[in-house]
C-alpha cells in the first residue's frame, strides 16, 4: 500500500539524521574508552545484523540512584530529609529533646546520628516516613525537594543530578531501552520526583519500602504507612527486587558502590551481551573523591573485581566534561 | 518543518480508519449496556476535548486473573499445577503416601486437599513451588502449561481464556492504556505465559509471591525459591500490591470475586473518571454459573454493592457472544 511505501521512504530520509544525533548523544562525556565502550555496546545490541542483537522488550537497563544518578555526599540526601522532618515534628514531641537519635537529628549532629547504628536509623525512618498515608508522604517529600538546599553547592538536591548520566538515560531510551532505578533508598521517596528529574515513571522505580496497610477512613480508602520494614533493596536484595518488579534479567547495570555488587554480578552473568558500569568518584574539585574508606557509597570489592568481570569504570574527573546540569 | 506537516496530514488521513476499527474492537461482546459503558468510558478518557480526559501515562488498567481472564473452575488452575507437581515428585518422597495434604494430592482427592485448609495448602505450595531456582520453576510451569488439559473442556488451560476479555485488553492498549494483571495467584507462575497469552509482559504482572534468596552456586548466581510466604496479593493486599508495583492509582479495574473488592474500591474512589467491572459467571452451558456460594471466586459483597458504587456487571450468558477462543 502506498502509505507503507511512504513510511519506508520517510524512514530512509530520516535515518541519517538519527545517526548524526546518536554520535552526539553523550556530549557531556569526554571521548575515550568509557564513552566508546557504552556506544559500542548500544550499537551492537540494537543492530539486527549483529550476533549480539537484543529485541527491545529485553533491553532493560537498571541504575542505582545515590552517588550514581545524583550525589550522596556528605550523607544520603534521604537522611537529610528525615532529619528535616524530625525537626519539623519536634515541637509535638518534647520527649525527643532527650532521646537519641532524635536529639542528634534536632541538633543536626549527623556524626552522633550515624553512630546510633541501624536501630537508631530505623527509629528515625519510623518517625519521619511512617504514620501517614502514602499520598500525604508524597506531598511531604515534594515540599522538601522544592525547598531544601545542599550546603556546599547551594542547589536543590534534584539539581545535584549528574548531567552525563541524564544523557546516558536518554541515549538508552532513544535506543529502545527501558530504564529503571534500583536503589537502596525509599521507593516512595524516589517516585515523587523520578519522572520529572530522570524521565523514569513510578512503575520503573525499585527501592526499599516500609509496610503499608489498606484502611477506609470515613469512607475514603487510604494506604497507611506503618513503622515496619518491608524490604531492603540493597546488596543481594537488588537482584531480588529486580526479579520481583521486572521479572526479567536486565542487560545493562550501572552502580557506584559495593551495594551494587550483586546487581552488577546478576546482570552481567546472564547470556548474551551484557554491560556493567561503575561510577568512580575521583573529582574532588567539581564533586567529591572517595571509594574504599567512605562511610557512604563505599566502593572496594566491586572496584577490585571490575577488570576481571569486564565492568567499565567511569573516572568522573577524566571521563566527564560536566558534572551537574547548568541551572537557569 | 515540512516533515511535521506531512505527519499531521497522514494522521488526518488515517484517523477515520482508526475510528472504523474502534467500532468493531469488541466483536465477541453483544451490543447492550455493558459493551456501551466500556466504550463510553474509553472514548471520554481518550478525548482531549472531554473534561474526563486522562493522559496516556495515567491510563492504567488492572485485571484480576482467575475467573476473570481465564476460568477457575472446578478449582484454581494453579492448584492443579501444584497437585501435578506433587505427583511427579512423589517417587522421591515415599513419606507423602501417608501424610496430608500430599496423600490427597497424589490420589487426586481435591475435596480432602481443600479441607486441609490454609496450612495444608501452604505445605503443598512449599513442596511444589519452592526449593529450586526461579528459572527452573519457570521451566516447570512452561512444561505443565503445554501438556496439562482441563477435564471438562479437554483444552489446555491457556486456551480457557475469555475471548471477550482478550479483546478488551487489546482495545484498551490500542487506546493508550497500560494493562496489568493483579492476581492472588503466583507472580512467577503467571509471568511464564502472560506475555504470550495476554500480551502482558512480566513487569506488568502483580501477584502473590514466596521469598527468594540470592545465591552464587559454583560461580553462577541464582535466585533460589524459599518455602516462605512473601506477599499475599488478595483482598486488601491488591491495592497494596498495586501501589508497590505501579506507584499510581489505576483508573480501570476488572475483577470477578470478593477478593477484588478492595481493588475495585481503591481504583474507583480516585479523582476523575473511573471504571469498575465485575464478571458475573451466569453461563452454565458454555462455562459455569456461580457466585455467592462458590468455594472459588465467591462473589457476594461486591455483587451487592456494584449498583451503588457504579460498577458495571458483565452477565456472561447475555453479554458475551463467545466465551473461549476458537482453537485451530
Amino acid at each position: 500500500m502506498a502509505f507503507i511505501r511512504l513510511l519506508i521512504l520517510l524512514t530512509a530520509i530520516l535515518a541519517p539524521i538519527n545517526m548524526a544525533h546518536a554520535a552526539d548523544a553523550l556530549p557531556s562525556w569526554n571521548d575515550g574508552p568509557t564513552k566508546k565502550a557504552i556506544i559500542t555496546f548500544v550499537e551492537k545490541v540494537t543492530d539486527k545484523g549483529s550476533p549480539d542483537y537484543v529485541p527491545p522488550a529485553d533491553r532493560i537497563a537498571v541504575f542505582d540512584n545515590d552517588g550514581n544518578l545524583w550525589a550522596e555526599k556528605l550523607v544520603y540526601f534521604q537522611l537529610l530529609f528525615a532529619i528535616d522532618r524530625v525537626r519539623a515534628l519536634a515541637p509535638k514531641h518534647p520527649e525527643w529533646q532527650n532521646e537519641q537519635p532524635f536529639k542528634a537529628a534536632i541538633e543536626g549532629d549527623v556524626k552522633t546520628l550515624l553512630a546510633s547504628g541501624k536501630e537508631g536509623l530505623l527509629k528515625l525512618i519510623a518517625a519521619s516516613h511512617a504514620g501517614m498515608s502514602a499520598s500525604e508522604f508524597r506531598e511531604t517529600v515534594a515540599d522538601w525537594v522544592e525547598t531544601a538546599r545542599h550546603p556546599r553547592f547551594d542547589k536543590k538536591y534534584t539539581e545535584l543530578v549528574y548531567q552525563p548520566m541524564l544523557q546516558l538515560l536518554d541515549y538508552l531510551r532513544s535506543n529502545g531501552f527501558t530504564t529503571y532505578i534500583v536503589s537502596g533508598g525509599g521507593i516512595e521517596f524516589l517516585r515523587t520526583w523520578s519522572e520529572r528529574v530522570y524521565g523514569i515513571p513510578p512503575a520503573q522505580v525499585i527501592g526499599s519500602s516500609i509496610q503499608t496497610e489498606y484502611d477506609v477512613v470515613d469512607g475514603t480508602p487510604i494506604l497507611f504507612r506503618l513503622p515496619k520494614t518491608n524490604f531492603i533493596n540493597d546488596k543481594a536484595g537488588k537482584p531480588i527486587g529486580i526479579n520481583q518488579h521486572i521479572g526479567k534479567r536486565p542487560i545493562f547495570a550501572s552502580g557506584n558502590s559495593d551495594g551494587d555488587f550483586e546487581m552488577l554480578e546478576w546482570v552481567t552473568s546472564g547470556d548474551g551481551a551484557r554491560f556493567g558500569l561503575i561510577l568512580h568518584h575521583t573529582d574532588v574539585d567539581r564533586e567529591y573523591a572517595y571509594d574504599r574508606e567512605s562511610h557512604v557509597g563505599r566502593l572496594d570489592k566491586a572496584l577490585d573485581q571490575a577488570a576481571d568481570r569486564g565492568w567499565t569504570v567511569i573516572d568522573m574527573k577524566n571521563d566527564w566534561k560536566e558534572v551537574f546540569p547548568e541551572v537557569n
